[in-house]
């Protein structure tokens, strides 16, 4: 044993730690993270994912949820460049991917400011990867060529204006952060002349939690009431909804009305 | 040593390899391929990847590229089956994700329809991670609230017509299968008055052989020919394009030319 301090190069890595399952994080973010010496993680990180890191390395909490900003992005933007610059080697673990609504890069360009070396490694982003863990293509031949991703919420606390366009096309428009505005999108969606189109609300997806509502825009806030479903939780509308086993009910009832 | 053979279970996991780097695969996917019978792997898998199944598993290349039909997706998803029911433990590799234009639901179908229990394992998606690793976020707060990612060839061989809808957006546009119809796909900016709006061409992301062209919809065009850009190759269009390093001299050149 030695008492010799080694002198360590800072460096940063932002880490995309996926949809919350700890095993949909890539074998290139395990391996950043047992060369941490210090790991700063958010509030929708899988906690078992710092296991990883050596038994050593700082751990530390820096999540925030929407309405609670315990860490501001200024505080973690100096947190994560004080502790490369003490302690060597940071990986900023987030949830999803860092640069989907992760505000990615600004921390990159917070790091770059400092000339400390940064990078950033690819995580699953729930946007694709939860509605396909439920069996929902963002894609399907003959029902969707595109998928556009929203923001629920934007940095003023408006919807998104993309997100009037979006209801207008043909895409799979899949909303993040939008579960507390359901009732406002929905509204979009059916000024556009769309009540019948699929919809799927999925709560903690990939995880132990998960609850799935599936119906069509005029009933998806009744649905996701009765299953309590709440944040976080992500909304796809388009038609690969109908995709979904849960589906076939709700068509046939629709057919069977359409019928009398 | 025995003889003895023992019956395995048919099923099915579909894997998504993600964008070509090796250590851009998930631990869940390293899991499945470990205990994989047969491998079914794709063109723009990386074959490294083939070492984390067991030596004694059958691998099968299953390749196709976009006007080199070697395999149909009906034959794909025969041997798929096939394999299963012979083999056990059938591994579908694709390139990215698989419910990306993937095709991967139609494979899901397939299985299902014999009663062969399939899972789907995500993928990283070059789509949000090919920009990435170039430091160019999709999402960027003040540049851009949402994504949209649009097949540049439908299954007619036509541009999708949500790629015109798409560039009338304010949203980050992701093209994937667009390279050769780069210049069609740039007409159709131009004609939404977006001469000026920042374009990546990104061949290869994440590999060895990544190249890339950075510029304006105006110029794209000639760009990729000059650097000798070919499939696969993703496009990116939209202001976050203005964030990457490169795009700083370009910026400067149309400042000058406006001030004359």
């Amino acid at each position: 044993m030695s008492n010799e301090q080694v002198v360590k190069q800072p460096r940063i890595t932002l880490v995309g730690a996926g949809p919350g399952d700890a095993d949909l994080i890539t074998v290139k973010a395990v391996k950043a993270l047992k060369t941490a010496d210090v790991v700063l993680y958010d509030a929708l990180v899988n906690e078992e994912l710092l296991e990883y890191a050596p038994e050593n390395a700082v751990k530390v909490y820096v999540g925030k949820r929407s309405g609670d900003h315990t860490y501001s992005q200024d505080t973690v933007n100096k947190l994560m460049v004080d502790y490369a610059i003490n302690y060597g080697h940071v990986v900023r673990l987030k949830g999803g991917d860092p640069f989907v609504f992760g505000r990615g890069f600004e921390e990159l360009e917070y790091a770059a400011s400092f000339n400390i070396p940064a990078q950033v490694i690819a995580g699953i982003s729930s946007s694709i990867a939860v509605p396909e863990l439920q069996h929902i293509p963002v894609t399907h031949r003959g029902l969707s060529e595109s998928f556009w991703v929203v923001t629920g919420t934007t940095a003023n606390g408006q919807i998104s204006a993309d997100l009037y366009d979006a209801a207008r096309s043909k895409a799979t428009v899949v909303v993040l952060m939008g579960i507390h505005k359901l009732a406002e999108i929905a509204t979009i969606f059916k000024n556009e002349g769309k009540g019948n189109l699929p919809v799927a609300v999925i709560q903690s997806g990939s995880t132990s939690n998960e609850k799935t509502a599936i119906g069509v825009v005029d009933t998806i806030v009744d649905l996701v009431n009765e299953n309590n479903i709440t944040s976080p939780a992500l909304l796809v509308f388009g038609e690969v909804v109908s995709l979904h086993p849960q589906f076939k009910s709700i068509r046939e009832f629709y057919d069977a009305v359409a019928a009398k």
